[in-house]
Parts: C-alpha cells; sequence; structure tokens
C-alpha cells in the first residue's frame, strides 16, 4: 500500500511577524509547502524554513499565492492566466533559489488559498497553473483537491505532462461531488481528533467515507492536508501519523 | 583579443509603466541586465524581457535590488549581510524560474543601484553577494566595478570560489582611483558619442585612459556598460558596437 | 444651466515612472481625480500633483483603489464591505496630508478602476464606499456612473446622506440601460474628436443620445470623464472644453 | 506637577499575523502610538486599534515610519528629506482618515524605528519631519527622545512653530549624554520592575538620575516609552502607572 503523505502549510511568519508552530509539527510530516513571499514569507523566513525541513528530512513544495500580503492570499484576483502562470514561475524560481543555497530543490507544488480555490473552479487558471508547472520542470508534481470526479483535471494534466496528486482532508465534511462542506455550515470542520484519525485511516486504506448527505464517497487520495497552527492542531497531527504508522506495519 | 561585452540594464518596465527601448537596444548588446521585482518588473515583464534577450541571443543577467519599487532601489537600506545574500538568492531564482519556461537561463549576476554601491564600499556585503551567487551556483559569474586595485574583491572571490567579470564605462570620467566621478561634478559624464566610442575603444584594447587628475588609469574590463533609456542612449551603443567590431576584424 | 465638470485621472505617475501628460491637461479640466498610492502614485508623486492642480485651480478628488500597483488597480481583488470601507478612508485621508501641506483640500471621491466597476455592480460595495465617504465627511460628493436608472444608488445616498455626483462618457458608446459598450464590441469608443464633443454637447445640454441600440438615453450628468494620456486625448478635452465654454456663453 | 504622559507603541499587527497586547496595554496607557501601515498594520487592524483607544480615552498618536513591511521600519534607508516630509504627510493623512470615521482625530506624531533614530541624528530629516508636523496642522506636538542638552531640536522646532514633546525611557540605561546605552551593552536594559518604576519616579519628579558613568543626568520629560509586547511588559505598565498615580496624589 502507497503510504499517504502529510502535507502542511509551513513558513507562514513575515518581518517580525511569527505565525505557525513550524518546528512543532515537522517532525511529523513528510511535505512542506513553504510560502513564497507573495501572501506570507519574506527571503530570511525562506531560508530558515527550508534548512528547518532539511533537517527533519522533509519535501519541500511551493506554496504560491497571489500577490496579496494583507489579505494572505485568501482574497481571490482576477488575475489573467498569463499572470497566473507567470506568478508561480516566478515565486517556484525564488524558492528553488533558497533551496540551492541549503543543498536541496523543490519537490512539488501546491497553491495557496484563494489561488487554490480558483484554479479547481476555472479550467483556464487550473491549465495556466498545469503550464507553469511544466514549463518549470517536467517532473513536478501538482498537488490539487481530490473529489469524486477528477477525469478533468486529470485529463488536462495528461495532456500538458503534468504528474498529479491528490490531497484529501481527515479533519473537514465532504459533499457528494467530494467538495468540501463550507466553513458556515454545521459539522463542516470535524473537532475530535479520534474522529478525524478515523478519516484519515479510511483515506489511507481506499475506503468510502461517509458524506454530508449520508451517500458514500470513495476519494483518490496521495496526500492528506494537516495543520501546524496550534498546539492541538500539532497533537492532531502526531495521532494521524500514529494511525497510518500502525497501518503501514 | 577577448571580446568586451555591452551590457545594459533592461526589462525596468512595471505594471502598465513602461520605461526603457529594450526593444530597439537589444540588438546591440551582449548581456541583459533583467530586473527582477525588487526595483522594478514584474512576473509579466520579466517573462517578456526574458523572451525578448532569448530571440536575440542576448545573455541573461540577474539584476537583483533592495527591496524598494519606489526608490527604483536607489536608496540605500540598512540590510544585514544575511538579509542580502538571501533577498539575491530569491531574485536569481525567481529570474531563473522565468527562465526556465522560455528554454533558457541565469548566465551571470549584477546587483543594481544602491545595493551595487553598498557592495562596492562595504566587504561585509561583496561577501553576501559572493555568497549567494555561488551558493546558486558554481559557474556564475559577479559584475562589479572595476577600479585600479581589485585585489580586495579578487582574493575575497578566490577565497569563496566566484569568478568574477570587471565592469567599466565608457561615458563616465574616472578618478585617478578608478571610481566614477560623481554626477555632481563638471564633466563626470560625457555627452560626446565620438568621445564615449573612443574611451569604450581604449578601454577594449586594454590602453590607459586619462582620469580626471590627469594621470593615467588602466581598467581590467571584461563588460562595458550601456544604457537604453532613449533614442541617444540606443544611438550610443550601436556607435560604441560598430567601434568594437571593427576593433576585432 | 449648471456647468458640466470635466474630470480626469491625474498623478498616475509612480516612482521612477512616468504616466499621463498632467500638466498639459490640468488647464482644461476641473476635476483632477488623484492616485492616493494603492494602484499608482506616491507621496512625492502626490505632493507635485496636488500642487500642480492647486496651481491650476482644479478640484482636488480622491481616486482610490484596490491594494494592486502590479495591476494598476484594474483586477478585481475580493475584499469584504470592511475591507473596501477602511481602505477608503485610508487612501482620503493620505491624499487629504499631502493637501494640508500645498494648503487645500480633498474636495469630492471618485474609486478607480475595478472597484469602480465593483461599486457598480455590488450594493453592498457601493454602501461601503458611501460609508467610508460620509464617515470621512458629511459635505464629500461621490461620483458614480450615471445609467438610466440611478434610483438604487440615490435612494442608498439618500439613506446615508451621501450627495452624488453622475459621471458620464463622451467618447464611450452606451447600451440602452446606460452601461458602456464593453471595448471589445465594435463601436464601443468614439474615435472621432467631433463625435465625442456632440456626444459632450448632448450631455451637457440634459439631451437624449442614441443608445447602441438606436433607443434614446438621457442621463443625469454631473461631471464628464476625460483623458490625459496622450497628445490626442488632450486635444480631445481642449475641444470638449471649447464646446461647452460656448454653450455656456 | 505636570503628569508624565505614558506612550505605547500600539496596532503593530499586520494582516492575519498578530503582534503586541494591544487590549491589555491600553487601559494603562495616555497615548496610542499608532502604526500607519508603512512598518506595520492595515486600514483593517488601523479601524480597530482606532476604536480601542478611542474605547479607553486613550490619545491618538500617528506612529509613520519607512516604507519597510519586511524589516519592520527598523532598516535606514537613505530617503531624502522630501521624502520623509511626504511619506509622513501620507501616513498622518491616512490614520486621521481612519480616526474620523471613528469620530476622533490623531493628537500628536512619533516617528518609528529607524526614522525616530535618523531624525535624531540627522538635523535635515529633524527639520522635514517638523516640516511634515506643522504642514499637517500648527497644534500637532512632535514625540522625540530627550537628551541632556535639546537645545538644537527645540530651536529649529521655535523656528518653525513645532510644539515638542520630550520623550524618556524608564527602563534604559542613559550615557552621560542622555543617549540610550546601546543594547549590546552590559546593563543597557533595566529587567527589574522595581528599578523601572523607581526610575519612571525619579523622571517624573523631574529629579536626574545616575547615568552609566556615575554622573547625574536631568531630562527634561513630558512623556515615558513604555511596551506591550508580552504579559511581563504589561505588568511593568502596570506597575508604573500605580508609582505615578500614587506620586500625583
Amino acid at each position: 500500500m502507497k503510504r499517504l503523505l502529510l502535507n502542511c502549510d509551513i513558513g507562514e511568519s513575515f518581518g517580525a511577524w511569527t505565525m505557525g508552530l513550524d518546528a512543532e509539527v515537522m517532525p511529523f510530516i513528510d511535505c512542506a509547502n513553504v510560502a513564497c513571499g507573495f501572501h506570507a514569507s519574506d527571503p530570511q523566513i525562506m531560508r530558515r524554513t527550508v534548512a528547518l525541513a532539511t533537517q527533519h528530512q522533509v519535501m519541500i513544495g511551493a506554496h504560491p499565492a497571489y500577490p496579496d500580503l494583507t489579505g494572505f492570499g485568501r482574497r481571490s484576483m482576477a488575475c489573467s492566466p498569463d499572470e497566473v502562470e507567470n506568478m508561480l514561475l516566478y515565486q517556484l524560481g525564488a524558492l528553488e533559489g533558497i533551496c540551492r543555497a541549503e543543498g536541496t530543490e523543490v519537490s512539488y507544488v501546491k497553491p495557496h488559498g484563494a489561488l487554490y480555490n480558483d484554479m479547481m473552479r476555472k479550467p483556464e487558471l487550473l491549465r495556466a497553473v498545469m503550464n507553469a508547472v511544466i514549463g518549470y520542470s517536467p517532473t513536478l508534481p501538482l498537488m490539487l483537491m481530490a473529489t469524486r470526479d477528477n477525469s478533468a483535471a486529470q485529463s488536462l494534466a495528461d495532456e500538458l505532462g503534468v504528474m498529479l496528486w491528490f490531497e484529501v482532508f481527515a479533519d473537514r465534511a465532504y459533499d457528494p461531488d467530494g467538495r468540501l462542506v463550507s466553513r458556515d455550515q454545521p459539522g463542516a470542520v470535524h473537532h475530535d481528533t479520534e474522529k478525524v484519525a478515523a478519516q484519515a485511516l479510511s483515506l489511507a486504506r481506499g475506503e468510502a467515507i461517509g458524506a454530508n448527505d449520508g451517500s458514500l464517497l470513495r476519494l483518490h487520495a496521495d496526500t492528506l492536508c494537516v495543520h501546524g497552527d496550534n498546539a492541538g492542531a500539532v497533537a492532531a497531527v502526531q495521532r494521524i501519523r500514529q494511525a497510518l504508522e500502525h497501518l503501514a506495519e
């Protein structure tokens, strides 16, 4: 059975401001989605973050975003596909520049925040993202959200030659189409660590999980998104990691 | 005789604002110092600039700067050596990300504006710049200013393993130490194209030129800085190019 | 007959980059929409712009925008009404700070680019804009686009106590609802100066103009938007000014 | 006896990042130095900060800075006096724009970080700062550092008509000239709360304090700088406030 990789947003401090328990969560994850300076981070923080990930043998992913520090990349911007493609190339390269000085490299790409959401909704932006990824390197996987039917994204990726890593969530409820239930709905976020760990296990085993209408939902899962925002989140990551390692034995 | 390379600041438009006659000057230069988004340019403009340079088979150099769009990178900032090193890695990588999508690469580094001046004045910043260059790639030359005595820069470069390209100016007067005469001094800038071409030729031949105190000054010259700001500047570049090609025959 | 005020975007240079023929167009306009640093301009340029407008006894309007220098404020951003309200207060005040040092003040508000368009489409953003204007000053008019039916905007303005100045265009075709025909449609922009002047005159006289479906359209017009981008635009402004002054006699 | 005002840097969060215990320290201070978006803060945070200060009847001061979010305004920048004057006007006005919507106003100015230090070292920058303050309002006090001999600053202020508020520190050691001992020297910072409170009391009473060479130093003190960075700092502010109120009885 293929290992379900744990990915986590990392390096989202900026200048004098600190965010996230990077050092605490790093030992338990496989993939660090490293902010590239457009929604968070700066060259100093990127250097420290890359060094920390390297020390823990965690894969470094580029986590590019819309250029919006004030809005933390969470506000959709009406950027053209060309603009998206080029801002991704810029951020991928910038992170790789830092990586080179630490003797490592960028291993995958996961767009951040509003750019991630927009890419999932708008085929022309998904194509722009894929153009950037393949333009940058023929072997770089793109992380995107697993849904019930991944065929549109997969066929675009096949056309362009991009490898995909599908991402699932253990702490979120899904609708029957395999989309995340909006956070303003009741039950959208699982707060119980055991429930989170159980969903992670089901996803890792390739089992169907229950959607919010009671139907069964099977998702293709290469990687699981976890969080390092606070001590509770880090504890949940540890619990998920433990559950997955038990499974692997 | 080694060819004296003509280098020119290129790609210094930003967003909706245009600067420089890039398309007009590109046919006559060897090395394009491409702005990386910190003092000028953005990912869209970088993409167009890299494509234009590639089309004219002009070498692409990173032209990194202090993070100061409003001041065009001309205002010195009290950045630490670590900050300088990391902001260079960031900008080098960002430009290389754009280059990859155009099937090309960064071939050298020339810091911009206040960062260039500060690097020439402060050994700890020159070391930081060199650390970035060598950390990024063991084969990337660093452009810096030729002076009468380059031994301090050269021995630091030898220690760190960085290749240097010394830069000279054909349109500026020099003092006896081989520093540029400040622009607020009379005679600091040569406005006569023939005088500029003559100084370019002398520098290319390795001949001594006259410093502003009448003494003779011999400069090690790998590359000559030219400008594409306006039609007169472009005409001067054409004239210099013509003179150098005549020399090479 | 009330005078139709000519308003023009002014002060849209940024740092080392120049845009617009501000000095050339200033003698012929009544209202300068002065960029506030979010889509263009900076404190130095704002100071020069305010001084120039004052010298020509031109009213100074705040021209606030989304925080997007790279996109020149032309890219819609998913900002909340609170964010829009506060970014307007910030920009209004910033311009007024500059005005104070020149012994003048902000006389009206006209949002820029994507913020202007979004405000015309989204009632909650129009309310946010009006909240900023009235929160800043009880006597500051807001410029917005005249359409066939201004009742929704007018009743919101009446509720909040904001004075409105409706803006019309002499160089653009209108659809039957009084919206501008999109620039990608044929005939959307009038390039003939006499046609532009004729439409300006009709609008100034309160006459109906022809919409693009042949129907007649009557627009409430307090101010006419003109442009100072290039010599042709400035000539058109002079021609419009001449036509309107002839009318006023 | 005139009351010694407690001033504190406030509102230094930015976007999604939080800094400082603003709500905790606000009840114990007189003057909030509110960040204006150049080194920290944004329009949303400024609005919340102004509302909080107003609720606690704390005076709002503008805390303008060099344009350097990444460096938190702590890196000196080679800005011209004109640039400094205009960036101050911009920031003063921006904060006042926010204040107006909360029914309040800017009551004084205290430059931040590197700009504060540069203004104390360079007379042309102090003049630029004063030009901004007096250009903005004839009644706005400028906070600056008290030293043994304030005559140069005072005579410049008298010439320009600017009111000065001299600032002292209770948690820092002074040299005989009344300059703060550099933080990298032993004994530069007082960590004992009782020692801090005692120095505050001496300064409030107009008594001389001991400089780091054992000499006596008398400082003109209008306001005392306190901190709200962490729980210990807030506790120190409470202790100082208690000591000063006891004195006032």
